[in-house]
């Protein structure tokens, strides 16, 4: 077909870490979402999982995310039929390419990479693997001629770093790879958390986006509010970014706080509706699927993988000469 | 069998590195082989193209030189039935390992390492294949339950760091790995060149191993003799070492030297005749193999390379997370 030839590609890497939020839904799913279901795109999800194994050290944990972060995506509103969803350990060709890149790339240039720089200075174990995976993330985007890699703001060094390796090969061995760039991702803007600050993990200030109606209830009520106001503020900012993901209007929003006016208690029960509203639907998908489901998409995401990158790492043998 | 369960194990990295010479031969090949012939080893000959790749970066000579080392090793008496004789690049439970290794030991621990600081010190690239070089030798021993790795006095740290990188392991996800030592290759010593100097490539002093009649003639006749003294030493002394290769005497070569006192042309006509002795029917041999006899060599090695690491990987996944 004529037409798949302009799809454009896009690859994104989840993270399996742990239990969602709605922060995550509104500021990263939701956009890649709909991205994935543009049939103007073809989109390429892979669960890092080896570059978890940069920080996580508890097999049972990983293997647990792992599940947790297919079921979430699937739950959200990924069609398993548009996407190819794998776990990045189940294809070799991106750690031999790595390896490739880690040959034409020197140490100096390495240590420059905010993401190490950043997490050393934070204090994390300054791993080789948190060191190298610039070049294992090249590898992930090249193998499937990616045009464009989402990611917020403050990574775009990592595309340079790709962009780089690609280059380096390129003049050792001819060209070969696409170069991708980075699309910004355009979310809902910074999603507040319950004490209005960004809703972060670290912050212990997220309403879940799985919980049940009672833990997203308890979520909802512990918003802070200054009794001082007539309008709480916290909750009327949530409630804005919930209006629009509804597509409800924003004049129907003030028109509530009005009516409401310094009644927090009914005001965040209608909260608590509208979020409702949003994830019960998800809720009811995600309790629907099963892990054998799970185990069939990866594997049969891991075949599509490999089939895809496994012409481009036959040319990568042949020019660097580990090929009969 | 009971008795195979008490044979030792041996890895040794061919580096597919150019032509041979009398050197390398009676330095370290024969030893070598000497070993793998030794019906209480089993031992795996690992091609290791992946580390050539930290250096070379012409993908022709990588790949010729793959099929000449193999070529080399099977003419100077590998016998390949004794043998797991494969390329690195074949089995891809090398990089998958090295990257788990990475992960759980640092980047100062890895700038340690002589190899490293050494390359760097005579400017070589300081590449990050090369820095993270140490792991994946850690997994190329242990994915073969290997017991010993026969090595030069100068590489002892090499073991140390696989040794670190099991322990590291072991700690953060239980037993598993068979702790390697090192052997030291009890060769015949430092093997002369023709300027008198250790015989190496780098000091264009070598006599080559599977050259013609006429290549090592004509560097016989370049041996450096000092016309003052009634022995020219240097002859002599690479006389020596092959006349032990041979089994004949010191008795028997001393008197040689002293019937032909000052006749240097005659004794290194005899010198060649002595080397051919030895090479020339690893020279037939060498003629004989096919390049589809290597491929299938290399083919089947790979193979049984796969089977006898397959068990661990797939315990290894399991441990650090990234099994169904």
């Amino acid at each position: 077909m004529l037409s798949s030839l302009s799809k454009k590609r896009i690859l994104t890497g989840l993270q399996p870490s742990g239990a969602l939020h709605i922060g995550n839904y509104l500021g990263a799913l939701k956009p890649l979402i709909d991205l994935s279901n543009d049939p103007e795109n073809e989109t390429f999800l892979m669960v890092a999982d080896y570059h978890a194994l940069t920080s996580v050290r508890d097999g049972n944990q990983l293997r647990e995310h792992t599940h947790q972060i297919v079921r979430d995506y699937l739950a959200a509103g990924v069609n398993k039929d548009n996407v190819t969803l794998f776990r990045q350990s189940e294809n070799p060709h991106h750690m031999e390419l790595s390896w490739v890149f880690n040959c034409l790339v020197t140490v100096p240039f390495l240590m420059q990479a905010h993401s190490y720089k950043d997490k050393v200075a934070k204090g994390m174990d300054a791993n080789a693997g948190l060191f190298t995976y610039p070049m294992l993330m090249a590898a992930d985007i090249v193998l499937y001629d990616i045009d464009f890699v989402p990611v917020g703001e403050d990574q775009r060094q990592h595309l340079e770093y790709t962009r780089e390796a690609v280059t380096k090969f390129h003049n050792a061995y001819g060209e070969l790879f696409k170069e991708p760039k980075e699309v910004i991702v355009k979310g809902v803007g910074v999603v507040p958390g319950t004490d209005g600050q960004k809703m972060s993990k670290s912050y212990k200030n997220t309403i879940p986006l799985f919980g049940t109606r009672e833990e997203i209830q308890k979520a909802v009520m512990s918003i802070v509010t200054d009794s001082s106001g007539d309008k709480p503020e916290h909750v009327f900012n949530i409630h804005t970014i919930i209006y629009r993901v509804l597509g409800k209007s924003q004049v129907e929003l003030d028109a509530l706080y009005h009516e409401h006016t310094g009644k927090y208690k009914a005001l965040k029960d209608a909260l608590v509706e509208d979020i409702e509203k949003v994830v019960a639907p998800m809720r009811e998908r995600r309790a629907a699927i099963t892990d054998d489901q799970i185990r069939r998409i990866l594997m049969s995401g891991a075949e599509k993988a490999r089939a895809e990158s496994a012409l481009k790492m036959t040319v990568v043998r042949e020019r660097i000469g580990i090929s009969f």
